[in-house]
C-alpha cells in the first residue's frame, strides 16, 4: 500500500511539476533584541556571491530528521549559544524567484532576547546587532521578512505579554513603558499605561529599587505567568477592533 | 557566480541532509463556511490508502511556477469554482512523520465563504460540508491543522472584521451576532454587542428590512471597508491583554 502511494505521488510530481522540479526548504530567524532603549535585530553578512557583503538574517536549510521548529532552535543555538529563547513561527515565504540559486521556500521565525544576556562569540566577526530603524536594503527578500516579523511583533505585544522576553527579570515601569514605546514607535500616557498594566494583575512588586540610574530610582517588578493565564482566561473573548 | 552558489548548496545538501533527502511541499486549505447558523468546513474523502474513507482537507502539492498563495487559490478554484474568497496563510506543518508517503511539509491556509454562494458540483460526490463541532478523527494531521486554523479564526474575528465573509452582503444584527457566537462558541449580551459594533462606524444602514424570517424582521446592514480602515488607523495601538 505504501509503495502504491509513493508511485502515485511520483506520478503526480512528474506530471504536475516537471521531472526537473527541485526545491529546498529553509528557516530564517528574525532575532529581535532590546539594548539600552533601542530595538535591534541580529544580522550576518551574506556569503552568497550575489549579495556579498549585504546583511542577511540567520537561517539554514531544513535537515532530514528535524521539523521547522527544531531547525530554528538549532540555528539560534549555533549562532547565539542560547537554547531557550522565545521563538514563534510567523510566515512561510515562497515567491518563485526569491532565491538566485533555485527554488527555496523559507519559513520565518521571530525570536526575542535580552541583548545583555547574549555574548557575541569572537569567531562571529560578521555577526552584528543592528538598530531595526536603520536597516534599509538586505540580501534576498530578507527586508520583507524582517518587516513582516516586525509587524507580527507589534501586533503580538499588544495582545499577549511577550515583551518581558526583551527585559531583565526585574524591571521598572519606566523601562517597561520604554520598550513598548520603542517597539511600537509611539508614546503612551504614563498614568494610563500603568493603570492598564496593574489592572491585569500580572505585575509582581519585588520590593526592590533600581540602582545605577541617572533618574530617581523606580520600584522593580517582575511578571507573574499564572496571573496572566487567569486573566487571559477571563478576558479572552471580545471584540477588540 | 550562480554556478558557484548552486555547487555550494548541493555540497551542503549532501553533507547535512544525506543524498537521499527528498521532500515535497503542499498546501492544505481549511475552508470554513457558515450555513444557517452552523459553522462548517469543506472536506473530501481521502484517496490515500492509509486513510481510505477518512475525511481530509482540500490540498495539493506546490507546482513549479506558483507560490503558496497561488497554489491555495488554485485548489479553491478547482474545488469550488470560486476564485475571490477570503484566504490567509496560517501556519506551516513540518513534523517529520506527518505523511506516510515521505517527507511532506504543508502550509495551511484558512478560507471563508458563505455556503449559500457555493454550489457543490455533481462530480464532487465525496466533497461535503461538515459541522466543525462534529469532527473528530481525520486523515494525516488534518485534525491538528483544522484546530489550529479554527483557533486562528477565533482570534482574528475578535481583532479584524473578517466575519463578514461568512454572511450575505446585507445582514441583520441578529445574524451578525449569531455568527460571532457560533464561531466563538459563546454568547454575547445583545445590547453591548450592538453598541460595540455601532461604535466602530463600520455598519451601513441599508434602509431595508429582512424578509422570510420567523421572527420580527430586523433592519439590514452592510459593512463599510473605508470606515473600518479609518477606525483601525485610529485605534490600532494599545494594550489589549
Amino acid at each position: 500500500m505504501l509503495d502504491e502511494t509513493i508511485k502515485t505521488m511520483a506520478y503526480r510530481a512528474l506530471n504536475d511539476q516537471g521531472p526537473d522540479f527541485k526545491y529546498s526548504l529553509s528557516v530564517d530567524c528574525v532575532i529581535f533584541g532590546y539594548d539600552e532603549g533601542i530595538l535591534k535585530v541580529l544580522l550576518i553578512e551574506s556569503d552568497q556571491p550575489e549579495y556579498y557583503g549585504k546583511w542577511s538574517l540567520l537561517g539554514d536549510v531544513l535537515h532530514k530528521h528535524e521539523d521547522l521548529n527544531q531547525a530554528s532552535y538549532r540555528v539560534l543555538r549555533e549562532r547565539t549559544g542560547v537554547s531557550n529563547m522565545y521563538l514563534e513561527q510567523v510566515k512561510t515565504f515562497s515567491e518563485v524567484n526569491r532565491h538566485p540559486a533555485g527554488r527555496v521556500v523559507s519559513t520565518a521565525y521571530l525570536a526575542l532576547v535580552n541583548v545583555k544576556d547574549y555574548k557575541l562569540k569572537s569567531v562571529d566577526n560578521a555577526l552584528h546587532w543592528h538598530p531595526v530603524s536603520e536597516i534599509d536594503a538586505m540580501a534576498f527578500d530578507h527586508k520583507l521578512i524582517l518587516d513582516t516579523c516586525l509587524n507580527a511583533l507589534r501586533k503580538k505585544i499588544q495582545q499577549e505579554p511577550i515583551i518581558f522576553n526583551l527585559l531583565d527579570k526585574k524591571f521598572s515601569l519606566r523601562k517597561l513603558q520604554q520598550v513598548f514605546e520603542e517597539v511600537l514607535a509611539i508614546e503612551f500616557d504614563r498614568r494610563n499605561f500603568r493603570k492598564k498594566l496593574f489592572a491585569t494583575g500580572m505585575l509582581v512588586d519585588e520590593n526592590e529599587m533600581e540602582s545605577d540610574v541617572h533618574h530617581r530610582p523606580g520600584k522593580l517588578y517582575s511578571f507573574n505567568l499564572q496571573a496572566y493565564e487567569r486573566f487571559k482566561h477571563k478576558s479572552f473573548v471580545g471584540l477588540h477592533f
